[in-house]
């Protein structure tokens, strides 16, 4: 089997460092494993596999010979330096938001619509909470179409990075928020990102606008609230949808539990999605399965996931599976 | 002016605890206080006013010569010890959902529909996150109408009483749950009461039946999902509502600025509810006011506050002190 020169870029970050642990896990066929880092952390070592992989600093010249590269740096490593892998001839898959809305770029979830990257070479990853939400509802839109999606989420602080898990911490502890506006192990903050000129927040926008990218539906009428809870990990997100066709929710049930990548926790009715059934797993918890009582071919819902893994991680590393599977890498 | 004896019964819940503070920062007009409780807690003593009440058990005796009394005890309290309480000459105002949906009951939220008591002396208060998003969303609907109304909470675990509070505070400091299923620390619970067998929750169908019920519109599309969050105190709740007529953002919040009762936290961009703004308080924090995107007409906010005031104990004082003042007491 062919094997891959692999970069991972930003691999000291939260999800950086689930980037080594997946590729792992998921036997990834690499050859040589790189991780890039800020100068500040060059030099530290990095469980990998047995040994260890040894961070260097990010430089121009740091995609020589990588075939694939994992970009989770930020916005403005992401703007600077996937271009140049690029150029350096490997394929990205970035998992910022600097390229999610650019044109030429593709934006994939790999279970939804990995043909969509039609031999381009600098692929985004979306928002975690997006690509969580649209695998719970693609399954149902692909047998009765959607006509609306509403989204209101529940977001742990591991989002934010460290910082978020660390404000959590400390605020539990009696000390005052550093990172969070106010202190979050007392209330849920009904803001992620910044605010922009018509009320939404960022990743209310994103949610918004990748959404109807990623099914290629610009007219799909998408809302999104996303909070922050205190929660350490694992994302929450409470859907309500109307499809185009009706379908029973006998119906719908059915279809997620034979879906892929979906843990349908209603079979019986007394269980329910937690951040406790998916931690550490690559499944989407989709329950809650209900008619929605407000709306003509309504349907509520609610998902819960690992947001570095299936909302991160595990979907870079299937994109990357996929295209190699296909023989376009 | 006229003094009333006053009874509350369950006083030594989280809830009736807080209906001897309300009582006493109201300045309500208390010619006497008796407190009731279940007969492992009689003898104890509970502080009011400068002095103390000595708790005493509930027996079908106990109104004799109670002109108003509180209940916060649970259901099945309520359902044998309003009725007596009445039968004895006292108005009853009842925190349990035992009443609230009986043809022959008001179910009112002082601020909203007063008028509904029509005489009635066993008079429901509403649920806990019921009354907030109404109270929220009621100066807009005067103004514009409403055709759909759509509800996420995220509810503190004080509202699940002691027990709640102490199942947070116990799974953070590393033990197992004792009340609710899962590590209430580290997960959000999409399950609030019992399930029913079209798969809502209790608190669910609480939200959606009371909804109608306040509002006078029995035909009213409402629809909520009800999630039980690690916070001590205080319920959120992100809101879409969809209005009769059409209401500019700009106006929604010039009427909401100018709503009592409603703290609008978003004159300016930066601030949103928060549980912190509003823990102890009897205001509504409402912000994150913006177009819904997903529908015409539709509006999206999101409102805090302090479930055990709000919630309950103001609310039901409201109501008392509104039949004084109309003489109807």
């Amino acid at each position: 089997m062919k094997q891959f020169n692999v970069a991972v870029v930003g691999a000291t970050g939260l999800v950086g460092r689930e980037f080594l642990k997946v590729l792992r896990q998921t036997n990834f066929p690499i050859s040589s494993l790189r991780a890039f880092a800020s100068q500040k952390s060059a030099g530290n070592h990095l469980p990998f596999k047995d040994g260890e992989v040894v961070v260097e600093t990010l430089s121009p010249h740091s995609f020589e010979g990588v075939d694939i590269a994992f970009f989770s740096a930020g916005e403005e490593v992401s703007s600077v330096y996937a271009p140049l892998a690029v150029s350096s001839g490997a394929t990205v898959i970035d998992n910022s938001s600097r390229w999610r809305m650019d044109e030429n770029c593709p934006l994939v979830v790999g279970g939804i619509n990995l043909d969509a990257v039609r031999g381009k070479r600098l692929i985004a990853n979306p928002n975690c909470t997006t690509i969580e939400a649209l695998l719970a509802v693609y399954p149902i839109i692909k047998k009765a179409g959607v006509t609306r999606l509403n989204f209101c989420t529940y977001q742990a602080v591991s989002g934010s990075g460290a910082k978020g898990i660390s404000d959590l911490k400390r605020t539990l502890n009696g000390h005052s928020p550093q990172f969070y506006p106010v202190d979050i192990s007392r209330t849920c903050l009904p803001i992620v990102g910044s605010f922009y000129g018509d009320g939404y927040s960022g990743e209310e926008l994103k949610m918004i606008n990748e959404s109807k990218k990623i099914l290629s539906m610009p007219s799909l009428k998408v809302s999104a609230t996303c909070v922050r809870v205190p929660v350490e990990s694992c994302h929450g997100v409470a859907i309500s949808m109307q499809t185009e066709r009706y379908v029973s929710i006998k119906e719908v049930k059915k279809i997620l539990s034979e879906a892929d990548g979906i843990l349908l926790t209603d079979g019986s009715t007394d269980s329910f999605p937690t951040a406790e059934a998916v931690r550490g797993s690559d499944v989407v918890a989709v329950g809650r399965v209900r008619e929605d009582l407000s709306g003509e071919n309504g349907i509520l819902l609610f998902a819960y996931a690992d947001n570095l893994r299936v909302g991160a991680v595990t979907n870079a590393v299937q994109i990357a599976a996929g295209l190699i599977e296909r023989g376009e890498l």
